[in-house]
């Protein structure tokens, strides 16, 4: 019997008979999915119906990226529009007990599901700002992935796991780690990986769907974002810019921003590292034009979330965002100075700042 | 006890009395040595020494690259310059018996060594296209990388993996294999990157020194690169140009190619990929310019060692290299030529073409 999250695993199979007497779960979301979003939801969603749940939903207010669309092909997963002010839509939010996934917190969700599920079942996530707001919190920031604690406390209590489930989470672990390089992989996260590959997950396929599936126009998206590169705070700080329409000229869409932000990162010398997008919003988000950031850093120490939460954001350490509605010259120097201000910060401290919160 | 390669392991341990009582070894990586190489290099020099070889020296004519320098610090690892027509150096090709490791062919090591050791002891490798040429060949085309084959000797045998040795052979498996993703990934480089780590691998100090020590230099190198993409045979074949002199228009250097064509096989629909660079040799290599192509495939049907071997380049099944001295344009027009030839060859024979010989 493995043994990877032994307090959530009791806490879970105690949840297990109350999720089955009540039938109906959704399974929440974030915004903007990525990898381990969409493979903790899915992950979920089919050991939970397998675990004899009637009948399981998951929700996003924004589209299953095109690259992560293999691991959703048969799994119910509605999309904002599809089940919120649409008259046709058989889904009543108070009908389920939801699970929140991935949220740092409960507004990640977006306003619309936030407001549909006001006082969320459970909620599992490893984002080091998160504040708990869920009936059962299943949070860990020394996890590297939301489906590393899911598949975890799965193992555990020995729940069924089928290939597409493996997949769903391996592809989890995976992005959430930069293929078993970021700081938060540890041991765990191979010893897990293993055990899913040994229940089907197969590194190859799951490695074709998310980096072999490239646009010309991501790449080209890539080349713009190069171009804008500026190394800021003695090198220590590197930005780039989307301005707004950069899509549009160069054939790409808002999914292929993803990772760009790393490249900034991988710099030698950088400490933190920024992406920041001229965002025009959807229609039935009210439109306008947005300032998006997506903050990175190599080591913890630096703690990108607390930079973000200057502008309302949020996030991990190493990994954080967040959006503004300013002007595009104002909102720069801002972010400068705030980044400025936390190298500062860190380095006055000799990079203890925080230690106590820190995850490694 | 562990079974990786019994076969290997068996007649590893048999050769090992032999080494100890000639007591020097060399061990001879490629040109333009890689993670796999300079991995394979430490991890064998280290185990050997630890098995009681009184010398193990590690040659190779190029230069270790800067991102690999941290595996080498404890190992003595020669440059060609430094052992070959140096009147100074203490170094005796004769007095050597020679394995040579990641080496499709005698000829990869570079001509001055192979030339120096032209009846090698041992090979180790998993190059599809090797024809075999030491005396005791260690050949397997089916592991993804040259250090699982001797991490999975020296585990099945119990020979003593330190930290470092560890660090070494999980690099090479690492970059073999794109960081777990390439077709070529079974769940035995899982299993041995498991027991690595539990030997002292460290996957986030590797993969800082390996994706996160980047030079501005590289990145304006890869939109360099980027701006030159060219789709050809219907969107099937990708291809890119390095033109002389870019590496000083960028601020990058040679190392700093490695990697580049990936971004052009990357593409949704592209089969073969090719990054072509005009290369200015060394003058110690007798001066001249040189036309260099890597190409890559996504899957093993398409052979591109099958296409370099007509250029008397080589490689696998997905990865192979050539270098030409030819004019530029006609370069690449024999190029594409040679893979609308080899697309359409596959095509033809509706993808099984030599596929006894494929390794997937």
């Amino acid at each position: 019997m493995a043994c990877f999250y032994p307090e959530f695993s009791q806490k879970f199979a105690a949840l297990l008979p109350e999720l089955r007497a009540h039938g109906r779960v959704a399974i929440v979301g974030h915004m903007r999915p990525d990898g381990d979003c969409i493979g903790a939801q899915v992950g979920l969603a089919r050991v939970l119906s397998a675990a004899g749940v009637r009948e399981v939903t998951c929700l996003n207010a924004d589209h299953v990226p095109r690259r992560l669309s293999f691991l959703t092909a048969q799994t119910r997963v509605l999309h904002a529009p599809e089940f919120l002010g649409n008259p046709d839509s058989d889904f009543r939010a108070g009908d389920y007990a939801a699970i929140f996934v991935d949220c740092a917190d409960a507004a990640r969700c977006g306003v619309e599901l936030q407001t549909a599920f006001p006082k969320p079942f459970a909620m599992v996530d490893h984002h080091l700002s998160n504040p708990g707001f869920a009936t059962h919190d299943f949070l860990d920031a020394n996890s590297a992935a939301t489906s590393e604690i899911l598949a975890g406390i799965f193992l555990d209590l020995g729940l069924p796991i089928d290939e597409q489930t493996a997949q769903a989470l391996y592809t989890g672990i995976v992005t959430d780690t930069g293929q078993f390089r970021f700081p938060s992989t540890t041991p765990r996260c191979f010893a897990i990986a293993g055990e899913l590959i040994a229940r089907g997950a197969q590194p190859a396929e799951i490695g074709y769907e998310l980096y072999e599936r490239e646009s010309l126009g991501r790449l080209r998206l890539l080349e713009a974002f190069l171009k804008t590169l500026r190394l800021e705070c003695s090198g220590r700080f590197c930005f780039g810019f989307l301005p707004k329409g950069i899509f549009e000229a160069t054939g790409s869409t808002v999914e292929d921003t993803e990772g760009l932000v790393d490249y900034a990162r991988s710099i030698e010398g950088v400490e933190i590292a920024a992406l920041v997008e001229e965002r025009v919003e959807a229609e039935w988000r009210g439109g306008g034009v947005k300032m998006k950031a997506s903050l990175r850093a190599k080591n913890p120490i630096y703690r990108v979330d607390k930079i973000a939460a200057k502008f309302g954001g949020g996030g991990h350490a190493c990994a954080a965002g967040l959006t503004a509605e300013a002007d595009r010259e104002a909102f720069c120097a801002e972010l400068l100075a705030a980044v400025a201000e936390q190298l500062a910060r860190v380095e006055a401290s000799g990079g203890a700042t925080n230690s106590e919160e820190t995850i490694l």
